[in-house]
């Protein structure tokens, strides 16, 4: 005897295969879509359809952009400095840098970062396609903004050494405490990394 | 300039409209769909598309059921005690209940608490339908599953008076510390019902 009628359960079950949803939240969700209005679940079955065909990268940033352009809007747009290029691991790193308002350059997404446990070498991430436009010439700049982790450290340093042969200056985002953080509840690496990292006062 | 192309964006949004999904959550789930295989979405967004059309009320216990269908799976088996009825909330606490695997008998969900903040009074929920139920006289007890919240509290206590005249036995989920739980992080209430309903060893 199934407890939940079947529409109720593939919906949950739909829910479960999401990154960061468990049983219980699939559970919660798929019971909120039989009370909420209509158009919520409507809105989103819309939204989910045509996603992935509605959606492309930009060819020479790599960001997501829509179906159809051949440019993102941030490398369609003049205004932005096309000297300074900030390369992050994922689109959504693009997001939280715009969120900032602080960063006025053009972007490249490399699609991931070096992890030799998963199988991820530099022919799988968009690196050729960095190296091409650092040959051009005109970015005097690369921001790496890869993640302070482990692979974001080993892609990072593998960009130095590809890239050492080209008169572009790297640099990396810098470490330290988080705003709004606790030293108190700062782990060892990175009280270690505020410390070597300090400045004038 | 738009950050994101529209497609993206918007399926941000209707994330965002689910509960306990905030803004961070909402993006992180749109851009694993345009990573994930095309399926986790198409399947999604079927699931989602006629939820509410195919899930209807069961009319006796109105826990939730396939359209169509006079009774849910539960009050449809001759095998479950018709003479002992759960009363819960929502459908969501049937589904943890059924969970369980320790309750052989049928239910009835009131679909929400008493609540004079929020204006929900006995006629917004299926009280009545409770009252027939036990007028039919073949319910010995019932088990009032309510949260052991205010809202419960009160519901629990007004099913009492307003069932006191039916030959019928009324009770209620045990209070006491969680399993697994820890003395220690017990908040004062559910200490004072602990030691309240203490019981021989």
């Amino acid at each position: 005897m199934a407890i939940l009628p079947e529409p109720l359960e593939k919906l949950m079950l739909a829910f479960e295969r999401l990154p960061g949803i468990g049983p219980k939240t699939a559970s919660r969700l798929a019971f909120y879509m039989l009370r909420a209005p209509a158009e919520v679940s409507a809105d989103l079955a819309e939204a989910l359809k045509d996603i992935k065909i509605s959606t492309a990268l930009c060819k020479v940033c790599f960001n997501i952009t829509a179906a159809g352009r051949d440019l993102c809007d941030i490398c369609a747009a003049p205004e932005r400095d096309n000297g300074l290029v900030c390369v992050v691991e994922e689109p959504m790193d693009v997001l939280a840098l715009e969120r900032t308002a602080g960063f006025a350059g053009r972007y490249h997404v490399l699609h991931g970062a070096l992890s030799p446990i998963e199988g991820i070498g530099p022919d799988n991430l968009r690196i050729a396609e960095l190296e091409d436009r650092v040959k051009e010439g005109r970015i005097r700049e690369i921001i790496v903004a890869t993640n302070p982790s482990m692979e974001g450290d080993a892609t990072a340093l593998y960009l130095r050494q590809r890239l050492e042969t080209y008169p572009v200056h790297l640099t990396r985002l810098a470490r330290g405490l988080p705003v709004g953080g606790d030293l108190e509840y700062a782990d060892q690496s990175t009280l270690l990394r505020a410390l070597a990292g300090r400045q004038d006062l």
